[in-house]
């Protein structure tokens, strides 16, 4: 497999210029071996300003035509209504990198953009980004090399755009975020090695800051949103209301993180601890890193002729350096 | 490339019975996949006990008669005097694993093995384990993912067993062991995401104890360790005086670990901290723990045809389990 850096910048189309296709065209000015070659977008392209003056910016409808101007897109669209019409569509004619994260529909979706790259030639990577992405392949790797023991996924503390979204549904609510937290004692006996069995409400607990509409009933908002099933019902949840501009002051960044924690045994009564854990200013920015990095493996994989559909389980971790494999084994190995 | 198990336990050769292939034989009996089908000791096969009854014991001279009764060896000798020789010497005839660990000569050994390999069309992976080996893997990672940032690696608290054969050579010593431990207050600053610049000094200090011969200086022993060139000297060192009973009863065990941390900036003033840690009651049963994974992705890649010297970060992490690639889609992405 090529593992040299090309001599040619890799040509990257942005699809979708949200907060994650922003936080892609930022990743791309930070690795020189690639080059923004195009924003696509559904809006009037005139509307958008890239953060790159020189990036143009297209139609959506004119990628179809862009073949041969770029190597590979990251699509930065939702994961409910966006990429599971793009993926497969667009990977019959392009290779390309997704994140999508709805954790039940993945083998559907990698069925679906599989037969597309198989088809077309392509190289597809889907699934990237931090969870699923980074937290995956620790998993992975935590259950191989300890298959005697137990894996610990912990997120937060961090802003959740679903349980968000939840919240501004509830009648009375004007605006609003929620931040997920693990709970530390949790946290504590997990990497302790004990192995503890966990409910859901030990694990984490929801913190929301709510505005509410004028005239609305506080305590109505709290009691909707702390019984709310599936989002708020299995958890302890603290909810603080707050002023529309102390909202805006200071909730609107996207912080994130989490671990995840592998604690087993290599042979009786010796245990071993492994925790992997990010901390995250922005989450749209990191997950956009871990696209940019993945387009790169995914170029070379399908220079390598190696077609249809990858995830993160699948990529020699040394294509995600632009350094050679003998530069990589005499300073990092 | 295959991502099936194999219908046959995969048979796993441990060349070297100390500490190393002791783990290696306790991590095979964790994986059901593997068997240990042989050990090789260059000592006398009758006066060595494996753990397993079923286990047989041969003669490392009747290793080269054994070609089809192994798929995959594990040498368990160590960096300085064994793996040089053995490893270039047996991947000409044997799909191998190795943790060669002295990281300045990993290009030599990696060229060696890598023609010895290439000539027998065998698979050989060398300097697995956890430093190098997954320290690496995520120092890589970070690199790749967070471009613009610094990495830094931690080590301990653990015993350092390079370290404590130092100390055992200073005249008067009748016994010792050296822990690393990482100061805290550097451990905080390079979490903060502040990206400190940290002499050696300021990293990490190291504690030893030890058992002085009858009638030798305790303060002349003490000033010899601590000023010891290359070991000691660029260190805050502690040195405790104890009893042969204690240093029995308390140091006895091998604990270890550390941290890599790699924090960067996704954008102006947005930063992002990624944090790989492992806590080992014991670190040669952990890194025998790596080998064996690794021996299944050795084995795997073999029968793909894909010869020649490998390191971690050559290998798809879905290779190291044994599930399909379609469990680990649906159970772990």
């Amino acid at each position: 497999m090529d593992q040299h850096p090309s001599t040619q910048p890799i040509r990257i189309g942005i699809v979708g210029y949200g907060n994650l296709g922003r936080g892609v065209e930022a990743a791309i000015a930070r690795n020189p071996d690639m080059r923004a070659a195009g924003i696509y977008t559904r809006r009037d392209p005139d509307q958008l300003k890239p953060q790159g003056k020189d990036v143009p910016v297209y139609r959506m409808d004119e990628l179809a035509a862009h073949g041969d101007q770029v190597d590979v897109l990251i699509l930065c669209g939702g994961s409910k209504d966006d990429l599971p019409e793009q993926s497969p569509q667009l990977a019959a004619r392009f290779c390309l990198v997704d994140s999508f994260d709805t954790h039940a529909r993945i083998p559907g979706h990698f069925a679906a953009v599989d037969a597309a790259a198989q088809g077309g030639k392509t190289t597809a990577l889907i699934s990237a980004g931090w969870d699923p992405g980074m937290f995956s392949l620790n998993r992975l790797m935590g259950e191989a090399l300890l298959p005697d023991g137990a894996t610990y996924t912990f997120w937060g503390k961090g802003l959740s755009q679903g349980h968000s979204d939840a919240i501004r549904r509830v009648p009375g609510v004007a605006g609003g975020v929620q931040y997920t937290i693990p709970i530390d004692a949790a946290v504590e006996q997990v990497r302790s090695g004990t192995r503890p069995q966990l409910t859901t409400r030990e694990k984490h607990r929801r913190e929301c800051f709510v505005v509410l509409k004028d005239g609305a009933d506080q305590e109505a908002v709290r009691s909707a949103i702390v019984g709310m099933p599936h989002y708020f019902d299995e958890y302890d949840t603290t909810v603080n209301f707050i002023s529309a501009q102390e909202l805006a002051r200071e909730h609107s960044a996207m912080p994130h993180g989490g671990f995840v924690i592998r604690s087993g045994n290599t042979s009786d009564g010796v245990q071993q601890v492994i925790e992997y854990g990010l901390k995250l200013d922005s989450n749209p920015e990191f997950t956009a890193a871990v696209l940019v990095a993945y387009a790169r493996a995914v170029h070379r994989l399908h220079r390598a002729g190696q077609h249809g559909c990858k995830t993160v389980f699948d990529v020699a971790p040394g294509l995600l350096s632009p350094r050679s494999a003998a530069e990589l084994r005499a300073d990092l190995l």
